[in-house]
């Protein structure tokens, strides 16, 4: 059944082969000063940083620097950010990047006019934006987080090694965001892949939560179904832009919040993930990939049907003669098949994990509360040593 | 492959048993002034007109009342709506109603400060709104026409026999729309069903077009498929809250603007359906159902590998040992033998055509060119003629 919910996501996306073009009808739209927020300089190399801070010139705008954003931005970043956007008195802050440099641009944009510590009032205390918030606007050059349409921002406080993932309203979404699948055609295979798996947990992650038969769950069957197609086709030939842009189109909307309408969701992957991350800083997509076999076989038993569902409708197992638990389990096999094929890592040995930073990993593992079973400190360990 | 598309839906949406509640957030963000906008008094028989008359009433609005709307609204109601609108000064109207309501109220909030005709302007010469726009919510109280999250807005100009369906931007669209699927629990069977083959209607002239194998695709077979089960449940039970609840999101989904981004589109069906209604003045779902089987039959050959992609991933049809076209005629009788199941018109003869009318239909009929065969008028005939 669909719960009760209010929906609202008005960020402007343009995309194509020509959606650079958007910026000639964005830019009129705000003032004369542009914050231009990027990473660790790909962007230069790829020659996109001269196109847009050209068609920012031809624009008229003053363009006010803030590169080096790191893979996962930083508190001690962010308060320079914010003192660079104050300063300059930012009219716009353009993002030209992937998902962490769209994340941080939305903590500079909500963080600027601030008048307590940000750090505490927006991401450990979680609470409502009332200060003035700089729009963003966003140039992305890879696929995954789908940052590019929605309020998510995660920001790493390095003292307190706290890395806090915080959801704003639809008032911080982009106002705009240009999704150009050529420009992720660069990417080396192994982000480009663990990209894909990202994409594919958050689907997952929103799927196997709750009983109910509503419309999200056809839906996310039918991008799972797209995602799988394209992402073998994608391995075969990065320069596939059937594939590359169906997957990108696919990340932008598994992660811009219209699924999980009127749902519960689980999000357990992601915290399992994330506390391996924290501790061997290996690639995001991976880490959900090592654990997720282990993490599903796991709580299988607890969403039998919703499992069984899954094998039948997104992978094709055929259920004749078979028992629930084998047509489930048969599902979770055509997964790990296709999650080999592309090139994910299956275990988090290959990660740099060993046995004694587990008893760490558990502690900083947190436990979400909508999956189909409430994890224990016991659970998650089992869980990881199975994953090894 | 996904062409380069423009995306951008802003409508708030209020989802659920207590979306009238939505009213609380809403109506402070707009001026005194409400235009209330509602059809032939169902509204006042149901209640709601006493709810939403009292919450305006509670958040101190002077409301100024148009109601009266058909079905079919006309251009004379229009001109009639535009002077109300300029004359109270209006900030805002809100349309309680279904479809007809919804695009009348878009109509009349382009209109009434349009310097000329705004029939000859924006429905004739389809010319870009540059006046000012009054702001509109609605209340919606009936399931099809997805008119409450986009731009769309029929209007019918009784002397020229011209009714147009205009497209307008996403600045046309309702600020806010609130749905609650308890509204739609009283509507009579016959209307109920006419819906739900209009909103499959709207995702295959959508999905029928186009050889390539994108997101919105399988989006599209997952909103299929989530509309065939809840309309099979909701005929048993027309109080089957999950099930009205998932119709009336996916008849959103379905034509919000998000599954046609990237793709071409057919609407051939919606031709020969509306010649259909005004040479007879038959309910609009219906005529949509009396003429399918014919058209996809006759279009058939020409789009074989979507229709035989249908049959399997819509319909489960099991390829083994069959010619594509022994597939797809499967899948179509699969669709046929649901259609009847949930009580559809299945030909014109029901709906009060005659043969001498054929003529006269065929000539009221526009041609499409997004479909997989442009049809000639012999064409045309033969389908009416074989949905006799």
């Amino acid at each position: 059944m669909l719960g009760d919910f209010i929906f609202c996501n008005p960020t402007r996306i343009y995309f194509g082969k020509n959606s650079l073009s958007g910026l000639d009808k964005e830019l009129p739209l705000y003032g004369k000063t542009v914050m231009l927020i990027y990473g660790k300089g790909s962007v230069k190399k790829s020659g996109l940083y001269d196109k847009v801070t050209a068609l920012l010139k031809a624009h008229g705008k003053t363009v006010v620097e803030d590169g080096g954003v790191m893979p996962n931005p930083t508190l001690d970043k962010l308060c320079e950010g914010m003192r660079i956007a104050r300063e300059a008195k930012a009219d716009l802050i353009l993002a030209v990047g992937g998902g962490s440099v769209c994340d941080y641009a939305k903590a500079v944009s909500v963080s600027a006019y601030c008048d307590e510590d940000p750090w505490e009032k927006y991401y450990i205390r979680s609470e409502p934006v009332d200060n003035k918030i700089i729009p963003v606007g966003c140039v992305l050059t890879m696929v995954g987080t789908g940052s590019e349409m929605n309020g998510g921002s995660v920001i790493t406080n390095t003292r307190t090694k706290l890395k806090i993932g915080r959801v704003f309203g639809d008032d911080v979404f982009p106002k705009f965001s240009l999704l150009n699948p050529e420009l992720t055609f660069s990417l080396p295979k192994y982000q480009m892949v663990a990209g894909f798996y990202d994409i594919m947990s958050h689907i997952l992650e929103q799927y196997f939560s709750g009983e109910d038969d509503n419309t999200s769950d056809y839906i996310m069957e039918g991008l799972m179904k797209s995602l799988i197609k394209s992402s073998l086709a994608a391995v075969q030939n990065p320069l596939d832009y059937e594939a590359r842009s169906n997957i990108m189109w696919t990340a932008t909307l598994a992660l811009n919040t219209l699924v999980a309408q009127g749902k519960s969701t689980d999000w357990e992957v992601h915290m399992l993930g994330q506390a391996v991350g924290a501790h061997t800083d290996a690639t995001h997509g991976m880490t959900l990939a090592a654990v997720s076999m282990a993490y599903y076989k796991h709580i299988l038993e607890y969403g039998l049907n919703k499992f069984r569902r899954f094998a039948t409708e997104v992978w094709g197992v055929d259920p004749d003669g078979k028992t629930d638990r084998q047509i489930a389990l048969e599902g979770l096999s055509a997964m790990e098949k296709w999650m080999k094929n592309i090139g994910l890592v299956m275990n988090l040995k290959n990660l740099g994990v060993t046995q004694d930073m587990i008893p760490g990993i558990v502690s900083s593992t947190l436990i979400m509360e909508g999956g189909y079973k409430i994890l224990s400190a016991d659970d998650v360990k089992k869980i990881l040593l199975e994953s090894m």
